[in-house]
């Protein structure tokens, strides 16, 4: 599941951006780096690698599938701009390696109003040395820039343009409600990983209790990943083999 | 000048790539951010804006050429590589400018022998809001990964596929002949920009010296940027440009 | 309780120094430094501030009791050492508040075999802007340094004399066997404060499993704090108290 | 000579701290851990090595006169406050060696009006595996903290209390005119050891200059380590020495 979109510090990302905080958004820099195949680690019989290097079983995409999705979900997620098209360039660096296990993305993002549209780019690669799940999201926009980096997850950098860049912590001074919705320890203690899972599941738990109430909708912040999202990330998927089979054409999601 | 190629650990890193330490390159990501145009500066008159934003003075690309090219040129220098071709998105995002103020490339370099070829993206910006020279470059090979940062020029980050992350310090342990003989303070306290113009002009000035001995040629560790270095940063802007115009085709250096 | 002693980046830690990875251990730098107790918050009635300022309710130590205990019982669980005697000097620095909010120690600790004995420090403090939960633990010897921080727990910084530092991480490369144990998720994504609580009752459950059984002891491995833990803390803070009213005289524990 | 204290932050700490940025400053934290007398490098004849840790031809101090005496420069002249009495606990911790490579001390400075003194603490050490020239201060005041780390100088982390902490660069957004006017490179480019002793010369050709006008006198914002410096620097030498011989007494300077 999209577990990222539970961070707290994305969550406040999100509403930075959904504020105007940022301006018009103008670039989007997303990245999820790893380094567990950079050699043949399925030759070896490792069985988180065999599936997943196997077209049969992990579909179209190596690194795209299993990586490459997160990093442009969450480029969405926190953004807020929807996809027009993308370019992008698969490889499979390890002989004999049937699927992607690195994948250059150029994007472009449909305008929003009579603006310039966004651009932007995704890297994902799983033959990267010294990368364990580097997920990074950068965005920039008219007003200001932020920057949030998955290993480290309470914090997320922010810079008003023209002043000097912020660190903003998880419950700590600049922390926004829509934060400390989903946040559990006082800020400077850390959380991590699981505390993303869980968060995911306990707004699910709202939603399908809000269902049960006649005609009951979920609070308008409870947010969790949809069929939809599921969907896009098939698309996604899609649209980056598509390209990169016709040499990088521009693909329509 | 390519002043940045004398940072002494830029001379550490070609020298591990060379020697092979990260084993056959594959991905190579170059990105030089900077936030100065995010606003219109050259609107207000200020110089060092107005003549980079008018393609009469300085040609026809705008961070493309200002900083794109200090991005490209140090992914060759250290990479050794040779760029087979690339494919580029160049926009202008503030109303008015006529040239690039953010620049997406991907990159395809030649092959070194039978091994797959490398691949890598290059991102220059002058509206990024937060950054002030983010000049970094990162190298990753079949048998380990490279990072470093403009801003903090003493660090190296190394890590050998499979072990712990290194951080190699100018002059530290682990720093090679190739950066001592170009820096001049002990470990631990900093070196910085200035140091990198000199070292530059020292190393020409070596050339020089060698040349005016009768069939003199400089020591084979004295390295400066030549004529062909600026031609090919030329090359590079005009193949950007004429990706850009033709919706990203792949087009040769 | 002292969750900190969970963490497995911090169980690591303690291994390398028993394994003699770091040598005759020498010096031991611990500090917990917090801002939120800047002003006078417990004249607002807030409640957690309250009963912490409060000698009654909290006894003879402010900072020193709150989270100077957990930098002492952290830096004595890591460096395996004893101590032989403190010397402290306790402040109030917000006007009108009953106890220390800022604390300084020397420490001496007991000599092992015939080497010179280790020497350290312990800074906590309510009233230091920009900290949070800046828990961080540095310990030195004749082979080696780490450092760790408890912000970013996943991350252990070590030192082997003469080489680059290393970053190791946990479940990453360099981890060992008494941090893999502890540990729940893969590497590069994070794990934080409540898994460290969760370690220790699972610790501790499992020493009562074993106790259940007939003569049953938990396996050596199985670590967590104890009563006498409790009471050295105690005997920690009475120390410090008594030191910093006789100027600072060197105590016994 | 006294560089560190012109690095342009460092300027602009001291400028931060007299304009009450800070408010009441309550804590100074200087520390300058080395790791190059780990072992016994003057047994091999180093020459560095060999003088520094020779009583006849260092003085009284070891570690204590190399850098011991710069971090307690430092915390002066960024503080402003003057010192009242010291506790000071010094070890010589390789075998043989005559003079201190570890100094631990707790410092008590003069009260600023009716204000609670402001309390600190000093380590120096030159067996601290893993620092190469690792001085660092940090601040604390009623309104806000500051950090410095001299390896990274061209950064200030400033927190005013209850907001986000803020990454303030040399040249950047945030730098005041006493960075500027001894700065020489655009932000983000990094200055650093060399141009410190660079400011200090010019500081020193500047009230040269200005003293062979007729009764002429520097600027007032020209500053330079005079000979009151480091006589105070002998003192607090002297002072250590003899508060560590007293057991740690404290020691009026």
């Amino acid at each position: 599941t999209h577990n990222y979109t539970a961070y707290p510090m994305i969550r406040q990302a999100r509403e930075m951006v959904a504020k105007g905080m940022l301006g018009d958004i103008r670039i989007v820099q997303s990245e999820y780096p790893q380094d567990w195949l950079t050699e043949d680690l399925a030759a070896t019989g490792q069985k988180q690698a065999s599936w997943r290097s196997d077209p049969k079983q992990a579909g179209a995409g190596g690194a795209l599938g299993d990586i490459g999705t997160h990093a442009y979900n969450l480029a969405r997620f926190v953004s807020g701009l929807e996809l027009d098209s993308l370019s992008a360039d698969l490889d499979a660096f390890v002989p004999g390696r049937q699927l992607d296990d690195n994948v250059n993305v150029m994007l472009r993002f449909k305008p929003v109003g009579n603006k310039h549209p966004a651009k932007g780019m995704i890297w994902a690669s799983q033959v990267a040395p010294g990368h364990e799940n580097g997920l990074k999201l950068r965005i920039y926009g008219s007003k200001g820039g932020l920057e949030w980096v998955q290993a480290d997850p309470n914090y997320l950098w922010y810079t008003p343009f023209g002043q000097p860049k912020q660190l903003l912590t998880r419950a700590g001074a600049g922390a926004m409600a829509v934060a400390a919705r989903v946040s559990r320890v006082p800020s400077g203690h850390p959380e991590g990983y699981l505390e993303g899972f869980a968060n995911i599941y306990q707004e699910a738990a709202r939603a399908i209790r809000a269902a049960r109430r006649k005609g009951g909708k979920p609070a308008k912040d409870v947010i969790f990943p949809t069929i939809a999202d599921g969907v896009e990330g098939m698309a996604f998927i899609e649209a980056c083999v598509k390209s990169s089979k016709k040499n990088g054409a521009w693909t329509k999601l």
